[in-house]
């Protein structure tokens, strides 16, 4: 006797984009509550708000950061997603990891911002980072293998979608492993590396992984 | 004189799921504000960083039993929305109350984990999973017999839906009532079939339940 | 000249329907974060946890109060959309009026709660209600009266649903009157009038309110 | 060899539409958590409490200038997407950087209340929303060039959008200008703006912009 309720449960791909969507929502807003308005006490003059302002620069650029990899990942899923034509429980749950590793992301971005030279932070946020990509790696391949896509999802989609996840994460792990010199070497290919997926500058070499 | 408003009102399954998807994203991810990074001030060498992170461990462990929980009982209102066909008023708000049990979730996660050899945290616990059980189930019985199902849910869904319901709630009774002997025997049982459940593995027993 | 731009702004229901969902989402989910699980400090006995856990009982109430009025809202939104084919621009921004009613209402609830046998509180909390209806009347008059409503949208479900909402607010202003006694009446009515609409009891005389 | 990948990312409209509506719902109801019930503990009285209400005023009047603005945004960009067929990455990407200011928007307004008199502060909430509208417009003229639009979207529908981008615009930055006078003069026109927006009176002058 199979498992009646294994089969009929988790298949609708709306859901799984509608919660996605909710969870990436907050996760991106979340890291906004850590920027505080400065003490009103304390500033006296225009160039007084202005050097508070400026001080929370760094706050804003973490955030940005942040947002940039959540933006990342959820163009990757959203892709992934459009692709196929239904889900079952085995590819929900795999979303679902998935999208316990997102909402961990705003926390290991903070704590590499706040430890930016320490190798433990960047280490804690390249493992966050490789997370999502295995995950996304294997929802892909499982889908494809359980025929969940739609019909037209050809090999060559296969490949691109499958090369462009072992490209990112061979960058991102190559940038890792510059903090064998230090963190900020990792750090800058790393954020490189970002930039260059959400600009997706024209530039030959970088436009194949 | 009928009541006119009541049969018209809250009608739309996709609105319900919608307000569902939101709630359980907000629920799935008001724990993760729970992890602070580190203070700054405190750490001084990448070992004290490494004894701080590990540190949090216990808040990331609850956070991911929150979040298998959680994710349970959306996989299972999914799978029952996916055979509606329309709703109605009565059944729109069993699925507020469900919601109201989903957002109380984080909190029950968090009073077991702060006071884990504690019965009376273990059985608020479980008094949470139970609500959420004995909701949905009511929400499928009244559902089947007020025909608002999809010409095709038959009754051998009818049955696996109930039988998956009344087999893990039986099971999570069994559990709780392991904390005669103690708590974490209770716990670990619990944990024990949430895996299950989320994981599915294809032990033949287990899979029947 | 027309102004164009008017003409074509803010026409997709689903829109609507998505931010409102998301608004309640956040808005139903809000309360939780002020349960916090019991110092461990404190606590040393099963009989001590018990007690503190009683002790969040008047705040799990008020998120159930706040919850409950949000959920009627909700449902009657959910009513009105249903019945639209599309929306315009002063339909749009009488709705996100109405979101931001909504948005008000667990600082509302959580006032009156902290300050039970206080006027000022009630009146406070009425007004909050007071405003979401008169807001969602409006949105109706206003739908009706320039065809944004489906074909099929006849005089009596016109009727229906404006009874629904001027019965609904004539039951909470008798409650808010009723602090001329005092508050405690006040309330109670108030919440036997939302009891009355989430459980739809069938109560010949109720049931045509 | 082209990179296929890009070729097939972020194409959809209705992910772009969903994961939108959820960051505007966290965003408008984020300043919300600001408004703090009194501290029972300080009222003694009716008027007391009155008092402490009335003292909150401010910020619920920040709060609703917050969601006005967003409330402006949400209406511009619902537009816009209403009018498109697909999406593509690049198009996403735009999108993706004006959830970014979106998200900012609540810090913005938070700032320029608490310092209602500085010049820093005007100017920080007005390159806020010069951001939003640059986004939009950008976005806007790529989606027309890349020919995302449906196929009825005719030339008149694209000056309409971008009349009212460069119109509003227009209106804000001569509205911050007026802060060489003071801070009040440019805030004070800045919200008649808004207003006009949300409420779109049918003054002859003011309908053209």
């Amino acid at each position: 006797m199979l498992n009646r309720y294994n089969l009929i449960a988790g298949q609708s791909i709306e859901r799984l984009a509608a919660i996605s969507d909710g969870v990436f929502a907050v996760a991106m807003t979340l890291l906004v509550l850590d920027l505080h308005t400065p003490e009103a006490a304390h500033i006296h003059s225009e160039a007084a708000l202005w050097q508070a302002v400026v001080a929370l620069a760094p706050r804003v650029l973490v955030y940005l950061m942040s947002f940039l990899t959540l933006g990342i990942f959820w163009v990757g899923q959203q892709t992934q997603l459009n692709h196929l034509e239904r889900s079952d429980r085995n590819y929900t749950w795999l979303h679902l990891a998935f999208l316990f590793a997102v909402s961990l992301m705003p926390f290991s971005t903070s704590l590499m911002a706040e430890f930016i030279s320490y190798r433990v932070a960047l280490i804690a946020y390249w493992l966050n980072i490789l997370l999502l990509g295995v995950i996304l790696y294997v929802a892909w391949v499982y889908a494809f293998r359980t025929r969940l896509g739609k019909p037209d999802v050809s090999q060559e989609i296969d490949e691109a979608v499958r090369r462009r996840i072992i490209g990112a994460q061979s960058l991102y792990a190559f940038g890792a492993a510059l903090c064998i010199i230090n963190t900020y070497w990792a750090l800058g290919f790393m954020l490189l590396v970002q930039l260059n997926y959400a600009l997706a500058p024209r530039i030959r070499f970088l436009s194949r992984l």
